[in-house]
């Protein structure tokens, strides 16, 4: 199951928004619309922000918004400790039955990390 | 991964129900019972309760679920615009986290509607 | 506690929303206007969307969303049996943790039959 | 807000049931049975039963269901080391966020210790 | 019910914890310190990491975390329109059922605002 | 599908956690450890910690903790009938969205009774 992680995902997540736009009406649309605006730069910048979409995905414990969330942060300049540190916070909130999600976090980092 | 959903769905869950159904006691039984007994029609008609049931299983992101509901509503000659606006108000209450399973819910939907 | 539930719920609700919109940017204003947008008449009726609002608000137990559909769903002219087999299917999806606010779910229902 | 928590907590739960009988179905019912025949003496006994249900209610996040499970268990003679260690498990699974129905869990057990 | 918001809060906090002390074990304890030492300054500031405490309390929707987060968030000098962007974030995250939740956060920003 | 279950999902496990315990700061390691503390013996057995992590795995629907309590229940010498009993609690508290969650329990638990 290792190696390429990343790629897969995005080729998957493409596929299938296809089909969700075929599909959509208008207030598909629309939320499609206000979810891809809520993280760009503003007060807070959109490093912070995809953080903070990271956090949330683990304590509900989504294994492609987490994916979604780390390949963000990777883009966005995060650092391996201030992903570790948001980890722990997702962590703490959201107790042990968050850990497979977790585990599985890292591995996407790791992939990304040893991208070249 | 495209392809084949419905079936090997179907044939997975009868054989991980077989193994169920081995190892339930009363209780189990009596729940797998009222289980199939609530989407009936009634005061309100069977292809509304299985919509329901849809919605529910999309807030409550739960693949398998989402899958059997929807063949249900395919069965029960829900239309497209049905389905769709269903799935907009799960969307919507559920939020973001719910859109990897709005993805596979029309993937599952475009399968059932290519079948002659 | 009986009494009075349905009118300090709205009045609260006001309230409260006008906080909300006294601090909401364009994203938490967006949201709003497509969740009010998403309960119209459309290929299904607004009664059955409420109904499906109320079974989301249940399985997902948050006290609030069910006494704001519930109340909709009483102005759309849903019935008694229409209510008591929506919250049956929501009570099998969500199991006995959905008890508690099935009890409360009923009260304002009382109430709301009670007016004359 | 301490003091009489048990005594009210009981009676509510019985006003409100009554309007639950009032309404349901013979599915809602069934279920309520089911519910009642779950928590009794088997391969297990019945006061690890209501602990487990305690520490399905403390990660689900229900006051309501752990107060019950509470009154259950002090019946069955649950002492406050079982009953520490039962909620310490849950508080793991579960993380920080069960903490506040962790701290009304105690005030509970604490005015039942109290009554002579 | 406006008003006395935060202090009623904090003393109601400090009078539940110490029961939680007087019951609990060293697991819980251990819990307890883990807890308060992930929101400590590192990698990333305190006060970011107060906000994704924030952001994780409102997609989980509990109101004490919340308002538990916000008090934080507030003593950290974080600015109205980074909590609103945060507030925005975790409203398209965790969709509408969690509209509850950001009425009464936005309930206790305006009670802290008004403090001279 | 069927067959190599439980051993191809402890050689992931171990694999993974390997990827965590590389990038886990101190508080991750806290945390560790606190979660493999809770399942010791004490006032209750450590078989009935096992049986309350399933129950709470259940509820909380996390395919993987159900998987790791399952294994740790049948070295711990946990009956068929105990282990039946446990998820039909989890199953009623939980409702039917557990239920593709409790087909793949019982699916471990068959591989497990058929190792000699």
């Amino acid at each position: 199951m290792p190696g390429n992680i990343v790629e897969s995902f995005k080729k998957e997540r493409e596929r299938l928004n296809e089909i969700v736009m075929k599909y959509a009406g208008l207030n598909i649309k629309r939320f499609y619309n206000l979810d891809s605006g809520v993280y760009v730069d503003g007060a807070l910048p959109r490093k912070f922000k995809e953080l903070m979409g990271l956090v949330a995905s683990l304590v509900l414990r989504c294994d492609d918004c987490i994916k979604y969330h780390i390949i963000q942060c990777h883009e966005q300049g995060v650092t391996r400790e201030e992903l570790e540190e948001s980890l722990a916070i997702a962590l703490i909130v959201g107790g042990s039955i968050t850990i497979p999600h977790l585990r599985r976090a890292f591995e996407v980092w790791e992939e990304l990390e040893a991208v070249p």
